[in-house]
């Protein structure tokens, strides 16, 4: 089955916000059996949408749309597709209730507007909204199939996998599997130079790269009939690509290096402090987005100012005077201080300039040291990287959280 | 001008990351005159490609495609573009020498398929790479024009803004300008409601409302002749609707609530640190993202555990026993012992429980305390929000802007 995801919403088309629900629903639909082949995005606006809608109804099988579900006068799209496919609105009881009870428990007036949202194609699916007010919807028209979803990703993301994603199950012939290979410190080029000879003889399973900042991604995929495994055609081919790209392979499960950082110290049981200048609490924003981290990270200092650094880390006076803030012997003074005062295994220091501004000829914008103090010793790295401030803090991060894993695994480090 | 922005590239449609290029190009192109009306995606895939260019070139002017330009295999659409617009591609040796210098640069060893970045479409206007190696270009065809940029955004955007939007002044007759009204603490359907009048009025000026996690945004879209000011049609709506959201608007430029709430603290130069716990950092990593943000911002601690609690903030043992981490008590102690210990005007706490395991009866997931202490004495605030752990972190953080940004301005705050 091949399915377009239609988004409705001027906001889209300003840049106010980006099309993340075309990326969530796009990374689920594959192991439902159906395969995403376009993604497009019209205005509030009925006439494009009409359009739209019968380009998609005429190139796809299903058609997703999100957005243009909410009581404001500019959510069209309800009405737009009933239309078009010739449905009559409907009010639905259970769905006004629903939205009754969510204003009522929440303790705030029901405007007017909000009853608008409980009209519904006749003859339709109704999908329930758990954390909202505005249901979705499945208008069935023979083997094709018009599915509205909410736009808010908090109200869109659990509708479609408690209803879309069963919904799907049984209705595909041919599943996509894919296994997706995630690489640190080697360029996309390079790499496809790697596996240019494995790339060249693809057809089942394909194999393509994708870079992103400092890392590259490596996606392996599979075409088998519905409930079959896939392990055959692919396996192979990732344990060559495996075996290629060796130690600076990090997942090969589409995770995150923060996410493998994590779960590396959670598995062995390290403790871990962290004490950030540049990153400005990046790092442990990153690892405390992880639920239950509590158990292993123990705290973090960011420490903008010299005096932060001496007062909360013991970095010596003497120690900045002599090298500098951005220096490996600051770095190390700052790993081994939080180590120290935090009573961890590991202790994490950052130290280097972001910019825009604070750059010199000797110490430019992107020069960034890293260190990592355990019981055998401290190490520090030194980064040079380009970029802008957001670019060089991102990539700062994930050379932490490499240096990480490769401590707990015991791996080489260039320093 | 009306334009379409088509992204290629088979990771965007197996989700493995979100179209970010057409919300950037999409924020830029109305003040150049140029409308957006469409988004859309195809993959690497050269016959789909084609039925999209030739689409897009029906229904808009200007086509802006993203991705498909770099050395690998799978990047074909300058190939496909050229094709179907009947251009041969010939070597461009500006182009071949800067790749060749920018591997020379790097020390690293130019791989064969980096040369095929360097084939241009005959008669094109080449646009220079500074960030990489894949040049873009524009193509003309009378009043219509194909515009390929690279798709990593580092390369894009900058080439974007270098070269793209200057090419499209003179050419627009009309420009839209907005002006984007951002509101914190008022629901969408109740800010409908307060202006509802207004927007049932509306032709030029549009009003559009969007709601995101805890904001609402109101764009209010003036479209005026090229070169004209647009003051006159827009500002009798922006300042009545400004009049009806009082003190709950927090920007009329379209700012983040961080990004004010440093600024404020920049132009009152009121220096702060931040003491954190389930936001993990957060908060220092949003304001740190602030370039100079050194002058006021001295520091943080991320204290999870409660020996970091006390170790670096102070915060005594016997009120962490009687009344628990995620209380008043504790968020109080902790904002002032950031503050004192750092010697800033205002210290931050934030303390509560972000899920999704931690949560009891008493103290559900989703309880939150903050703090802010100042000379003038310490105030915490009780929130209880809904959702997962990424939006209540978030959430919160939001709220710490909000009242970083009531105190500053000496508002109204709602304990």
């Amino acid at each position: 089955m091949k399915a377009e995801i239609l988004a409705v919403g001027t906001e889209l088309l300003m840049g106010q916000i980006v099309n993340t629900n075309a990326q969530y629903i796009s990374s689920k639909l594959p192991e439902a059996g159906v395969g995403v082949y376009y993604h497009s995005v019209v205005g509030d606006n009925p006439d494009r949408l009409e359009d739209s809608l019968k380009l998609a109804l005429e190139r796809c099988d299903i058609v997703i749309t999100t957005g243009g579900l909410g009581p404001t006068q500019d959510d069209l799209t309800k009405e737009t597709i009933s239309r078009v496919c010739g449905k009559k609105l409907v009010i639905h009881e259970e769905s006004l209730n629903k939205i009754k009870n969510y204003f009522s428990r929440l303790g705030r007036q029901m405007t007017p507007n909000n009853e608008k949202q409980a009209y519904m194609p006749e003859g339709c699916i109704v999908l329930k909204n758990n954390n909202g007010t505005a249901p979705g919807c499945i208008i069935e028209m023979g083997e094709k199939a018009v599915i509205m979803l909410p736009g808010p990703p908090v109200e869109m993301k659990p509708m479609f996998l408690d209803y879309v994603m069963p919904y799907f199950k049984n209705k595909g012939a041919y599943s996509l599997k894919s296994v997706i290979l995630r690489v640190f410190g080697i360029g996309e080029s390079a790499m496809e130079t790697k596996i240019m000879d494995l790339i060249d003889g693809q057809t089942n399973p394909t194999i393509a790269t994708y870079a992103k900042e400092g890392e590259v991604t490596i996606r392996i995929t599979a075409s088998v009939p519905m409930g079959q495994s896939a392990e055959q055609i692919l396996m192979p081919v990732v344990n060559e690509i495996k075996r290629r790209t060796g130690e600076n392979l990090y997942s090969d499960k589409d995770e995150t290096l923060d996410s493998v950082a994590a779960g590396l110290l959670f598995e062995n049981n390290i403790t871990i402090a962290t004490a950030e200048s540049c990153t400005g609490g990046l790092i442990s924003e990153m690892l405390t987005d992880v639920p239950g981290i509590s158990k292993v990270f123990m705290g973090g200092a960011v420490t903008y100012s010299n005096e932060a650094k001496m007062e909360y880390l013991g970095v010596k006076e003497q120690t900045l005077k002599a090298h500098g803030a951005v220096s490996r012997e600051t770095a190390a003074e700052m790993a081994e201080g939080i180590r120290k005062r935090l009573k961890t295994d590991i202790g994490i220091s950052v130290t280097g300039i972001a910019g825009p501004g604070g750059g010199t000829d000797e110490k430019p914008v992107g020069l960034v040291y890293v260190g990592l103090s355990s019981e055998g010793g401290t190490i520090t790295k030194e980064l040079r990287l380009s970029g802008n401030r957001k670019k060089i803090r991102t990539i700062t991060a994930l050379n932490v959280f490499d240096l990480i894993r490769r401590h707990v695994l015991k791996l080489e480090i260039d320093l």
